[in-house]
C-alpha cells in the first residue's frame, strides 16, 4: 500500500480553465471536498486557527500552519494550496518558509502584502500594508528559494481591504508579477463582486487571478471564469458548517440524554472506516 | 488575557452523579461541547486519527494524540480525558505516558488491556487482550508515574468486545483496581445494553465506571447514572456529525457552483470570531 | 519512577546571591549542567537555532524554540530560563507565548527590545528597537497574561548593543521594571565590562539584574555579584565546545579510519546509559 | 538562497566501494561530519534519545526520530541513513513507516528483527527477535509501500546480539534479502570482529552488508572492505564526544568561575555563523 499521490497545483490548472478551491482545515475535509470534485485545497489560516480556537492573527507558527497543510496533503490526490499569511516576516522568513513548505510536498503558496503579525481580512481593524518595493522584493527571494520550477507561488493583495482602491491593488499586483510571482489573487470584502470585477477589467489577463467569494457567495464560478478568473477558493464555508453541526450534535446529546435521534443524520463507524482507507490498511497485516 | 483554567477530572466527578463526555477531535469540538453543557470532554483515538484520514490502529503516535489533548485543553474550561489506547507499548512506555500527559496539563487519561498496536474496538478483527496480570502491573506502574495525586486513571477492558463475557470483564476489572485504578471502562459493541447491566450487576459500584454506549445509543444517560455509571462517554458523534457536514457542504457547492445557499444554514464568520475570542485578543494590542 | 520535578526560577533566586545559568540547546546539555553544579539553564536561541544547521534570526518558529526548552525541563531538576527573543511578534503574540511557556512547565522567559524578526546581537547589522513605550506595553501584557504569581518575566535591553549608550539603556530598563518586569538583562558586546559596570552604577538594584559576559568571559562571577549582578548567562560556550569536539571527533575517524584511539578520550555507552538513568526505567519492566 | 540538496542514499552507495556514515543527533552534528568527508549520516536511535535524555527503548516516538533525522536532512549535502528500530510496530505500522518517512525527503531506512519496544543492544537484556517468517513479511510490505525505486530499506538482524550464532544470522539475512531488502546489517557487541567476519565468510556478498563497529572500533574501514563490507556506520562516537566536551566546559566554568580560559578551546561565534550560513541568508535582507 503506498502513499497517496496528487499532481502539483501547476498541473492542475494548466490542466483546467477554472479550478475550484475548497477551504480546509482537516485531511478528512481534504478527502470529502476531494470526494464531492473539488480540483485543490485551500489550507486556510482562517479555518486552521479557528479549529484550534485561536485568532487568525499570526498566533499560530508556521510550524503549526505548515504540519496542518501538510496532513491534509499527504492523503489526497489533489493539490494543497498553502495559506501562509504574510510569509512569516522578512525575506530571511520567506525563504525558510519556501524551503519548509516545498520539502513537506506542498506545490502551491500564497503570501499577503499586510506587514506581520497580520490580523484577518474580515476584521475591521488591524491592517497594515507593506511598501509595494519591499513586498516586490520579498517576491523575488521567494521564488529564488524554490529548488523546483514546479512549485507556485500566489501574491494577494489586501489593497482592496485596507480600502485603497482598484489602482491601488492592480499597481501593485502588476509588480508582483513583475518580481515573479505565478498568479495573484485579489481579495474584497464587498458585499458585491463590483470591486473585483473593475480590477479584472484592468488587470487583462496577464497573470491566473484568483479570488475568494466570502462577501458575494453567490457569483457563479462559470461567471467569474468568464469574467477572467482562473480560482475560486470556497475558503471558510466547511469550517462554518463544522461549527454549526457540532454545536446541534454536541446540543441534541445535551438535552435529550441519549445519542439514538443521531443515527439516520450522520455518518456511520463504517463510512468513517471506509474514509480511512481502513479495509486496505487491515490487508497488511493478514 | 490570560490562558483558560479548567478543574480536574477527578474534581469534576466528584461534583456530580454523572459526568456526560462528549468526543472531541479538536480544540473547537471541545468549545462547542463545553458550550452545550458537557462536563468533560474525551480526546478520542478514534476521532482524531480520523480527521487526519488514517485508521485509528496504533498508526499516529503518542507525540500525536497528546498534541491533538493538548490543544483542546488549552482552551476549554473541562476537563479533557484522553483515549491512550494501550499506553503505546510496554511498562517502559506506560510511565513514560504519564510524564508526558500529566506534564502537558492532561488530568485524566485511559488505557486498555489490548496489546500494542491494537485496532479499533468496532473492527470485527484484530484484538488481543494481553494478560491480566500483566497489565495489572501496567496499572501499577502508571499509578507509580504520576506526580500529582489529582491525576485520574481509567483502565478499560476490552474482553466484551472480544468476545470473553460478563465474568471475565469483572474479573479483569478487578485485578485493574486492585493495581489502583481509579475507575473502569467496560466497552461493549452490542446492540443493546445488556452485558453492561450484567457487568454493573456484578460489579456493584466498587470504582466508577465508565460506559461509551454507541452501539446502544438510546440508553439515556440518567438511567445508566441510576444503574451505577458514574461517566457517559458519546465519543465519536461529533467526528460523525462532521463527516456528513462537510460532505454536504463540499457536494452542494461543487454542483451549484455558489455558496450562498448555505449562508443561512452555516455559522457566520462573525460566530467563528466569537469562539475565537477575538475581541479579547484584540485589546491586548489596543 | 515519577518524571523529574524542579524549582520555579524565582524560588531558585530567592535561595541565592548569585545565580550562574547555562546556556544549553539539549536535554542532555542540561543533565551536565546540572551536574557541574549550575543553579539554571538558559535554553539560549542562538544555541538551538544553530544546533539545526539555522541562523539565529527568528527563523525557527516559537513551537520549536519551546519544544526544545520543554525538552530540557522536562529530565532536569533546575529551571530553564526561557530565552524568547522578541516575545515572537506583537502584544497578542506576546500573550500567547505566555501562556504556552507557562503550560509547558517553563517558569521563566527573557524578551528583548528589538523588533521582529530580530537578528542575532552579535551580528553587525541588522538590529532595530522598538520604542520604548510600546515594549513596556508588552510587558505589561506578558505580566497580565500569566495565570501563577510564580512565573517570571525578564526584560532584556538591546540599547548597548545598537550603541545608545548606557543612559538610554537604564531609562529603558526602567520603563520596563515600571511595566512590571521582574528583572532587567542588559546585554554589552564589548570586549570589556566597562558598560556594564557604568549601568550597574546607575541602575541601583531596583531589579535584579541579568548579564550574558561572551565578550568579557574574564569578568569572575564573584566579582559580577559583588557588583551588583544577580545572574550570570554563560550563554554560548556549550555549543561552541560541541562544535570542537563534533569537529575533532570526526575528522579523526574520517583520516584515521578507525574509531579506537577515541576510547580513552570520549564518555563509554555506559556513561550514556547513566545519564539516560536506564536502569530506573529497565526495573518498570522487570 | 535554495535549500540544500543531496543525492539518494542508493545512489552514493553505488558511486563508492565502501560508505562511511557517521551517527548524528543533530543538524549541526551532520554538517561537521560533511564537514569532515563522510558520505553519509545515520540518524541514531541511540543518539537520538539520548540528547533527549531519555533511554534508547522505543520511548521516543515515529515522530520525534522522523522530526529528528529530517532536521539533519534538512541543511545537509549527503543522505541520511534513519535508523527505525523495529519500525515502530506491525505491518501497519511499518508501511506507516515508510509513506512518512520518504514523504520526509529520507531517501534510507534501516529496520531490525526485534519486537516493539526493543530494548537498546549494548544492554544486557531485554530482547526477543520476532520470528523471521514475520520480519520477512515486513519487510515486504515496507518495500511495497514505497513510491520511489530511489528509496532503500536495511534490514538489520539482531541474531548475533541475542546470542544465536552466525549461521540464524545468515538463515535470516537470507530470508530479508529474499523478501526485498536492499541491504543488510548484521549487528555485534562482541569484542572483536570475528564473527561478523564469519557472517561475511558466509554470506558471499549476495547484498551489501552494513556493519556498526562500535565494540570492534579498531576495524580499519579498508580492510572491512576488503573483507566485503560496504557500509561502516561510526553509529555514537560523536554523542560520547559532545558528552565529555560539555561535561568539561560546563565543569571548568562552574569551578573557576569565568568562561574566559575557554576562548582558545572552543569554536568562536563567528565559526558558528560559518555553520549557520549566516552571510547568504543576510544577503536575502539587503
Amino acid at each position: 500500500m503506498q502513499r497517496t499521490t496528487y499532481p502539483s497545483f501547476r498541473a492542475t490548472l494548466a490542466a483546467s480553465t477554472l479550478v475550484k478551491a475548497a477551504g480546509v482545515h482537516s485531511a478528512l475535509g481534504g478527502l470529502l471536498a476531494q470526494e464531492a470534485g473539488f480540483a485543490a485545497l485551500w489550507a486556510s489560516s482562517f479555518e486552521i486557527s479557528a479549529v484550534r480556537g485561536l485568532p487568525d492573527a499570526s498566533v499560530l507558527t508556521m510550524t503549526e500552519y505548515l504540519q496542518a497543510a501538510a496532513d491534509v496533503q499527504k492523503v489526497t490526490r489533489i493539490p494543497v494550496v498553502a495559506d501562509c499569511d504574510t510569509g512569516f516576516g522578512n525575506n530571511i522568513n520567506v525563504a525558510h518558509m519556501v524551503h519548509e513548505y516545498e520539502r513537506a510536498g506542498i506545490t502551491a503558496v500564497c503570501i499577503e502584502d499586510k506587514s506581520y503579525p497580520k490580523m484577518n481580512s474580515f476584521v475591521d481593524t488591524g491592517h497594515e500594508l507593506v511598501d509595494a518595493d519591499a513586498f516586490a522584493r520579498k517576491v523575488e527571494v521567494a521564488k529564488r528559494a524554490q529548488s523546483t520550477s514546479d512549485f507556485y507561488l500566489i501574491t494577494r493583495t489586501e489593497a482592496l481591504i485596507c480600502g485603497l482602491g482598484v489602482d491601488e491593488a492592480v499597481a501593485r499586483c502588476r509588480r508582483y508579477a513583475d518580481a515573479g510571482a505565478d498568479a495573484v489573487l485579489v481579495h474584497s470584502k464587498q458585499p458585491t463582486n463590483a470591486e473585483v470585477l473593475e480590477f479584472l477589467g484592468e488587470w487583462r489577463s496577464r497573470l491566473p487571478v484568483v479570488v475568494v467569494p466570502t462577501t458575494y457567495p453567490d457569483w457563479h464560478a462559470d461567471d467569474a471564469a468568464k469574467a477572467g478568473v482562473s480560482v475560486v477558493i470556497y475558503a471558510n464555508q466547511g469550517l462554518r458548517a463544522v461549527v454549526t453541526a457540532l454545536r446541534n450534535t454536541y446540543r441534541s446529546i445535551s438535552s435529550l440524554g441519549v445519542a439514538s435521534h443521531l443515527t439516520a443524520e450522520i455518518a456511520s463507524v463504517q463510512d468513517v472506516f471506509q474514509l480511512q482507507r481502513l479495509r486496505e490498511w487491515q490487508q497488511l497485516q493478514e
